[in-house]
């Protein structure tokens, strides 16, 4: 009738991890013996109790339940906020090719939005204009045209549309080609910067550890071209004030824009039909040829 | 534009866990350190690629969105097949004290049901009646008489009520006392080996690992005494083909019990008044008093 001693511990540890010998895929039993082992290691450094175990259980329930079918992703959000979703980034990208840098796909993104024209203005709802061009190319400097970017960002109130459903169906959201000359350009409102949703588990967990939410202002992209790797990332606006404490770990320093003002007089207003002062952006991306 | 390279990948990580620096409570801001260096370890370890990411994020909404508020939890149930459930229970268990030993919760317990006097039938459908007595006692020998034992355990078709909405309200549960000799005494119906339930993500896990999903037939007890440690545990069935094998890890030697089959001539059958053949088992409780 003795309770169980440290080498007992460490008996369920290796019974639990032999458990999964027979997984047929090896893969998945690589994975999944090496995630008990790091479970039990982790249980046992700390000497989690019951309590505290109990706290987690519901911790992980509450995330699943937070998250819904159309924008709002809590499990997405907590692996952001634990620089998961930036290290699983990184090891994705460990080749040292010469392309534009990923960062994190976020939550918000959704698929099947509209196709817009060159230069077509995202912004269904008013806001400070802005303008996003340069050229989309190849690893040896060949633009490239026809390529696909699937852009999305927040409104001025720091909410993506889907997410804030008083926003039109695709504000802040299409699908660009690249024109012959493989170059894009993108009609929008200057990016924000805004707090991640604080209304859920995350946001507990931000909060107990006198954490702050905010993102630094951001346009997503996600890049596709035939022969080409996709490529998701972000532009940052380089002046914001969350440049270097970014919540979920995902500003590079190469990511980073200026938005530089222009008059309603500038030639390219005229060109574009801009009709309002606004700032304009440029970035080359680069893509990475698959193998 | 160079992407990251592993060197990255530690700063990343190390950002990580300084991001939780400035936790207010201490405990949790080592838990959540120590979680995260766990948990970027073991992606690098395993080069964790973005597709298996994102399996793990859907696996893991799947396991809370299955579960409700009455007597489903998925959650634990994962914890469980993981062996993590017994390895905290070991961890929470650490004191050589001589007294019963604990097992796994499980995610069946509903609080609130019915109080159940001495020897009263549990079973409020029919089934293969059983008798279970026996004393609960303190470290030193002495009787304690009033302990309250909570009980519960499936039908015989492997499922508890609640979980089977078939089953009448408290059916195979409710909470026993001993009485002034400390003696309890249980009528119910002979514990079956049954399946953990397989229609959820951990059932997708155990079938992909090509484990099976049996427990081996036990009763479920939780005991209260004044002045004592709560005691959580199991009675195993000691027969049963599972007994080496059980999905949760949940079987301890000590925690085994042999059902003997008694006619319902025989005495005990007259003073309980069972009225058939029957099995018995014994079983003496030692509750660890609080410090």
């Amino acid at each position: 009738m003795n309770n169980l001693d440290l080498s007992s511990e460490r008996e369920i540890t290796a019974r639990a991890i032999n458990s999964f010998a027979h997984t047929h895929d090896a893969r998945l039993r690589f994975l999944l013996q090496t995630l008990v082992g790091h479970l039990h290691q982790f249980a046992s450094e700390v000497e989690l109790s019951e309590a505290e175990w109990l706290q987690a259980i519901q911790f992980l329930t509450a995330t699943g339940q937070k998250c819904d079918d159309v924008v709002r992703q809590e499990f997405i959000l907590l692996s952001d906020v634990l620089g998961l979703s930036m290290l699983v980034d990184a090891i994705e990208h460990r080749s040292g090719v010469e392309a534009t840098q990923s960062t994190v796909f976020g939550p918000f993104y959704i698929a099947g939005m509209p196709e817009r024209k060159y230069a077509e203005n995202m912004a269904l709802i008013p806001g400070s204009a802005s303008l996003i061009t340069g050229y989309v190319r190849d690893a040896a400097g060949n633009p490239l045209p026809g390529a696909i970017l699937d852009v999305w960002q927040t409104a001025e109130n720091g909410q993506y549309s889907g997410q804030d459903v008083a926003q039109p169906h695709g504000n802040l959201r299409g699908r660009y080609r690249t024109d012959e000359q493989g170059r894009y350009a993108i009609r929008s409102v200057v990016p924000v910067s805004y707090p991640i949703p604080t209304d859920g588990p995350v946001g507990d967990l931000l909060q107990a550890s006198g954490r702050h939410p905010w993102r630094p202002a951001h346009l997503h992209f996600m890049l596709d071209a035939p022969g080409h790797r996709r490529l998701v990332t972000h532009l940052f606006n380089d002046d914001d004030p969350y440049i270097d404490s970014d919540a979920v770990f995902g500003v590079k320093d190469s990511l980073r824009v200026v938005y530089e003002p222009r008059f309603a007089s500038d030639p390219l207003a005229e060109q574009f039909d801009i009709g309002t002062d606004f700032h304009i952006a440029t970035f080359d991306f680069v893509l990475e040829a698959t193998a």
